[in-house]
């Protein structure tokens, strides 16, 4: 279904003016020595795979490449800190990396830097069914531990829609939301402890820490958003919740954006408890969708300018289906909604979000995508989509080929403040980008609002803080960088 | 009912090893003109007003006292970074103090620190009902910000039997747990944003941050539960969530721990989304309620070993209720329980809580208390408290007067594997101190548990982290006050 995978610019060449920081040393047959003297041979892959090579230098948007001729896939937590301290002291570059399926450039090299892939520590820990305590490796797949858990009928407090490829290191370190942030809330109240390399090799871990506690400043909270710029997560402790015993969903077509706010609000009082999702896209979203998935059928009887879908999860099903009923009719009554779709059972539910959750993908199968993550005040919320629409409709690059942009689209979490913009393209062009950046920007700054909701920095953003954070801020986080990593040698070119 | 005030002997003759810090200058007539030349008369308090002063330097718990001479209530930041900025360049010492309900002793001074209280900074900035943020003043007092978020319908996601007393800003530096820990989670989840004076004076904020904020190291973590030694919180932004409409109550007694285990793992199944509060009392602590409580008919027929306190919150009364009584039917069926109670209405529910409320209040009733906040795995959880009175009965000193120790008393937060351990005394002794301590430490490191799950470190833990935390850990804990806080005039001789 998806298009050819064409293959991105190398980011060096891309982005001139980003230079190889020359203090890192250039790998060498004594490194391979040293490095084939502590792992086997199924933990490294160099130039003799140079297939595998190209798919850890590659982001998931086709948009950044990189250049580096080593992969490490260490399985235990004692190699990844040997290979750290080596690393370290000859100041060899490295960029860890999860499942690479991060959307600002953060998961792969900009130049020749060592990937250090998490993939082969992939081990479930301990899970502790009184407390919910889940504890694994960090190159987990996300897919993997939900399964683990609703085995042990639980759930991960996190869900989002790559999670067959995304790691939870990885969603740890990029302090992920997803789809069910509302009900769950943040990593930052579910992570209950980390294993972490620091650079210089040391293990630092409060793996086993219990569901409280407040012994000292709480260091793991550093790690959660940090895209391994400090540190490579090795380890994760998270509460698991109760896996639910009902869930439900219902999709609608509404008109305006007015209208999703209210449901919104209606939704959080009505629905309170077992309000489990709001998310919502526009009419681009799902026109791309619709395209993507062609052989599926679409839920509603017409297209409309703006969907919702609401997840209920509780532990009654005669009782949340009371409500979610309730709600569905009201709605409608009220002439709220335009048209709205209940899920009869457990395959509906799952159809329901296949319509959201291939957004991203669908989006992503013309070429690649420019994509920006923001937090906004609801009220704000889908103006910046509708703006950015107005200014590349203007330039005439919106349309059939030969125009570079197939669409320009906008959906996410509503329940979060959290809108994702999707610009479907052809190709990346500068013009494009030019028009984007720093358009979108400074129209957030002007708002008050965030340049990165859950996506985070990496690449992408690098330079780019100041839109939401002071000057103080960014002296404290580069201090924190510093004093983490002296060397610089943990993801260079990004972040911060 | 409480018992007369004594007064507590002061900290710097209880623990003599502890020295002051000859780094720290000694308040003169200059440092004194500066501060009446920035504030106000209402926002000093010296020795003018000998009362005043002497609470602001002893604890709640009656066990530390201070000797400061000058306390500073100022009502803006402005002049919260004024202050500190005078202080660090002088380097005088100070202790930021909130409601001054904490029990590790953090909030006082051990010798002449300047106390800085947060009292005038007491006004709610900001609430919108859509996203739930509230935003407002570090002073603002617990019980204040719940009327005020009562009153437009949401909650605020923490609440604890201090509320009368504590403020939000205090609550943040403490990363206090509370009551409802179980259903809204941990504080690190919650605060948006916070608005920070640092030691030097600079004002350090993101408390305008939105729901989800991916740009950069999350600083603001830091200082929740930071306990005021590298930074004075003076604004915070929180999640409120919606107000329930429904909620309900059931006080249970029970015979022994493994049925208080039992009964929670069948709650967090059954109750699921609705149970918000799972808590527990041994015998020792509901005694010394009945006493202290003494009007007040207690709500079951017998005395039990155990009694928990179960609560729900809902949107649906209906649903809740049923769900409810299904649960105290099965429970009392199966004859998991020996008795059990369901509020009638807003009234009993109230007068249920009170019985758990009260428990603090009832134990610091006889004189003083030695108290204990720890955190272990929940088949461990009673354990502590049953060998801590094994080793006092032992000793002989549990009794009537004039035996030291009235009661040795368990309770707490089972849903979040944290108990508390009051020691009801009627003086504070060295002997009682000497088999609580390093006795209670030794237990809780040999199950692996927390000596601190949510009331902090202190004065009282100070020099006790190595039970819970690593060498490495420690050490990065000093590096972070030590950038912080350079000259170590926050919140000296106390955390790490
Ligand atoms: C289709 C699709 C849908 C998505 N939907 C959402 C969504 O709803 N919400 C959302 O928040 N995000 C979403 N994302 C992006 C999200 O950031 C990633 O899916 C996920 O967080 C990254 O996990 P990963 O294991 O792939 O990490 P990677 O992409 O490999 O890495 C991400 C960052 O973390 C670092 N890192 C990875 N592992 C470690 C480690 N063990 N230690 C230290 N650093 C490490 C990397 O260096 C990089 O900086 C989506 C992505 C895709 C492709
Ligand atoms: C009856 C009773 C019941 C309690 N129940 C619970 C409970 O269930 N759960 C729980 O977690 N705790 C409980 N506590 C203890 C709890 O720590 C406090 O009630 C609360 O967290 C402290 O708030 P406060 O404003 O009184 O802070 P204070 O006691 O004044 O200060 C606490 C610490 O924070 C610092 N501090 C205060 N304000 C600021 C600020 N603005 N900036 C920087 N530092 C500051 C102080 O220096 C001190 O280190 C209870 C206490 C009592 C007396």
């Amino acid at each position: 279904m998806t298009a050819a995978h064409p293959v991105a610019q190398l980011t060096a060449e891309a982005y001139p003016k980003v230079k190889r920081n020359p203090n890192f040393k250039v790998l060498d047959s004594e490194d391979l020595a040293y490095f084939r003297s502590i792992l086997s041979n199924d933990e490294i892959l160099n130039s003799q795979a140079p297939e595998e090579l190209a798919s850890f230098n590659q982001d998931w948007m086709k948009k950044y490449r990189g250049q580096s001729n080593l992969i490490l896939l260490p399985n235990s937590t004692d190699k990844v800190s040997k290979i750290m301290k080596y690393c370290n002291d000859k100041k060899l570059a490295v960029v860890p990396q999860g499942g690479n399926t991060d959307l600002v450039g953060a998961s792969v090299p900009v130049f020749d830097e060592i990937v250090l892939s998490l993939r082969n520590m992939n081990k479930v820990r301990d899970f502790d069914p009184v407390s919910g305590t889940f504890k694994c490796d960090a190159g987990v797949v996300m897919r993997d531990a939900h399964q683990f858990l609703h085995d042990h009928d639980h759930i991960f407090p996190l869900d989002l829609p790559s999670r067959n490829n995304c790691q939870v290191g990885g969603v740890v370190s990029t302090n992920a939301g997803g789809l069910n942030f509302l009900r769950y809330g943040s990593l930052h109240g579910n992570v209950l402890g980390l294993e972490v390399v620091l650079p210089n090799g040391e293990i630092i871990s409060n793996i086993n820490a219990l569901r409280k506690d407040n012994t000292g400043y709480d260091l793991k909270q550093l790690f959660i958003g940090a895209e391994g710029t400090i540190g490579v997560v090795t380890g994760v402790s998270i509460v698991a919740a109760a896996k639910p015993k009902a869930l439900n969903a219902v999709f609608f077509g509404i008109e305006n954006f007015d209208t999703v706010q209210k449901l919104f609000v209606k939704a959080k009082s009505e629905l309170s408890e077992i309000l489990s999702a709001f998310e919502f896209m526009d009419r681009g979203s799902i026109e791309c969708t619709i395209e993507y998935l062609k052989d599926l059928p679409f839920p509603l009887e017409n297209q409309h300018n703006f969907y919702v879908l609401i997840e209920t999860s509780g532990s009654n099903k005669r009782h949340d289906d009371e409500k979610l009923t309730a709600f569905l009719k009201d709605t409608t009554d009220s002439k709220l909604i335009s048209e709205g779709m209940m899920a009869k059972d457990k395959a509906d539910f799952d159809r329901l979000w296949t319509w959201r959750k291939s957004v991203p993908t669908a989006c992503n199968s013309y070429g690649g995508m420019y994509k920006y993550d923001m937090s906004l005040q609801l009220k704000d919320l889908y103006s910046v989509s509708a703006a950015v629409t107005e200014r590349l409709n203007a330039a005439g690059l919106i349309g059939d080929a030969p125009k570079p942009v197939v669409k320009s689209c906008g959906y996410g979490h509503v329940g979060d403040g959290n809108i994702h913009l999707n610009i479907a393209v052809r190709e990346f062009t500068k013009q494009i980008e030019d028009l984007l950046e720093p358009f979108v920007y400074e129209y957030i700054a002007s708002k008050k609002g965030s340049i990165s909701a859950e996506h985070g920095i990496g690449f992408h953003k690098k330079g780019k803080l100041h839109y939401t954070r002071s000057d103080i801020e960014i002296r404290f986080m580069k201090d924190i960088k510093n004093h983490y990593d002296p060397n610089g040698i943990l993801n260079p070119y990004k972040y911060i």
